[in-house]
């Protein structure tokens, strides 16, 4: 089948600006077909684009035969266009649907597709991860990054309001900026360098000259590990402050915690509540511990735990642990 | 001589805020001692910090002798914080001075410094980039950190403000993302990877999800260059919008520059003064030629060109070019 061209369509509306208020009017919405419901005579299309989700239905004999000979065609993740009017739909999502005048279609999906993109079939992440672009159409992976955007926008607002620059630090460097992180060798033409591993001695080189700085980016680490969870390439955030001490750092960490918690909070309750998760913003100052009170409450585990878990061991070695 | 710590002190004021207003309060002011005139009697600091220069008047016989002491051993770039009273003062900059009444020295500085840290006596590029830390102290480097970072804030919320969702792809991949760039080999563990020239890849699968992506940060090209303008590491700002023909693109792009444009000139009026330049904002949208428009006017500079500087080499090929 050809697919169709864009040509002259442009989105009106995101599917979560459809509601009953719109009732009557025609609008143009583009995304891509999430489900199909056929029901004989009555056709349901959910779609979805980045807002959410949008009910299209079609009425085999109220709509332009060419609608439903496209409508027939279309399979799940098809990439479509559709012209229509909003109808007032209790049932439907936002309480509104879509009768469709015209219908387009950009793209087609092979099928079937690798994965369920509803989520009630579950897949293995190394199936999901094959296939991450379909994975990341489902509404609590797209909750997961714009969770992050706003956390971005929240930290980024806040350490600009307390004066700190911007900067970026060079990637490709010439040996190790802090002692005991492995590092990735880069073959930068004929000579060797590396990754660099943290902005650490260019941001003090240029808190000297801008006093408060900061930078938000990709940094590596090469060290060797056995989960999942320790990454080579992660995003950090990191920042230098002068004149000021450990006491004025822990400061403006914690603060810039609070703040993105609390925006974050107040900014993406619809991603919070798709991803079950509630967050307490923190209270500002943290609970601090010095040095000495760390090492003892570790000290103060380490016993419990062997006192708890190694009593035919203690028993052998005629032992008592006090905790 | 022993340095001193910074203790309980921190700053009230940065030099920018000190004015005729404040006089007769007591302040603490931190930075860099960027001159001093010595009059005998009267020694005249200025100090340098992030938000500019401030003055620094020490009169023999009106100041505690321990600060004369001090104030005697300071060279330029010494490090320091100073407790004192501002005073009004017409010729200061800003309209006031700082008497001290206690000063502490944080740190000193290797003398004589590599540069003029005034700028006055110009410094060799190789010469400023092994003292980059001083060569930034310059107000005109200053400057341009500061623009890029108000260019950066206003690109951001720019692209927010239109729905395009911030995102971090991977720099460690495993092949080339575009044709005809060289890369970066990468020792990955056991394998060979590369330097991502782009977001390109992952910006088109990501804009399947999110519809209107952006990316703001390092990427590495490893063509050879006999220029200094062309880097290895450079900052890309990057879009991916779905939905969307080229046309759009422009637009977004065209408005992106507009607002930027705007915004650096609204915001950084004394950076822009400082670098003696003037923004002008161009007019959305921009003139835009068609790919055969572009190849007709390349044609006409390079006839016109060969035509005015080639009239030897073409009276010898009894050649008459047309322009």
């Amino acid at each position: 089948m050809k697919v169709d061209k864009m040509g002259d369509w442009r989105r009106t509306h995101y599917s979560a600006d459809i509601n009953p208020e719109l009732d009557g009017q025609e609008v143009v919405v583009f995304g891509w077909v999430q489900e199909i419901r056929d029901l004989g005579g009555l056709r349901f299309l959910i779609l979805q684009d980045k807002a959410g989700q949008l009910q299209i239905t079609i009425h085999r004999h109220k709509v332009a035969k060419e609608v439903v000979e496209k409508a027939e065609t279309l399979q799940k993740q098809y990439s479509v266009g559709i012209k229509g009017t909003v109808k007032k739909m209790p049932k439907a999502p936002n309480g509104a649907e879509i009768i469709p005048n015209e219908m387009r279609i950009f793209s087609m999906s092979q099928q079937p597709l690798p994965l369920d993109i509803t989520g009630r079939t579950k897949a293995e992440i190394d199936v999901r991860l094959d296939a991450r672009t379909l994975d990341l159409r489902r509404e609590e992976n797209q909750a997961i990054f714009r969770v992050q955007h706003a956390a971005l926008q929240a930290a980024r607002n806040y350490l600009s309001e307390k004066g700190f620059m911007e900067v970026f630090t060079p990637r490709i460097i010439v040996s190790a900026t802090e002692g005991g992180s492995a590092l990735f060798p880069v073959v930068y033409f004929t000579r060797e360098a590396f990754l660099a591993q943290s902005p650490q001695l260019y941001k003090e080189q240029l808190a000297l000259d801008f006093e408060k700085v900061f930078e938000i980016g990709p940094f590596f680490r090469a060290e060797e590990s056995h989960t999942r969870r320790h990454l080579s390439e992660f995003i950090s955030v990191d920042i230098e402050q002068a004149f000021a001490n450990a006491e004025d750092v822990m400061n403006v960490l914690e603060e810039l915690i609070y703040h993105v918690c609390k925006y974050v909070a107040e900014n993406c309750e619809r991603e919070l509540k798709l991803l079950n998760h509630t967050i307490e913003v923190p209270e500002v100052p943290f609970k601090r511990l010095t040095y000495r009170e760390v090492l003892e409450n570790m000290i103060h585990y380490v016993c419990k735990y062997v006192a708890e878990n190694c009593k035919q061991e203690l028993a052998l070695l005629e032992h008592e642990l006090e905790v």
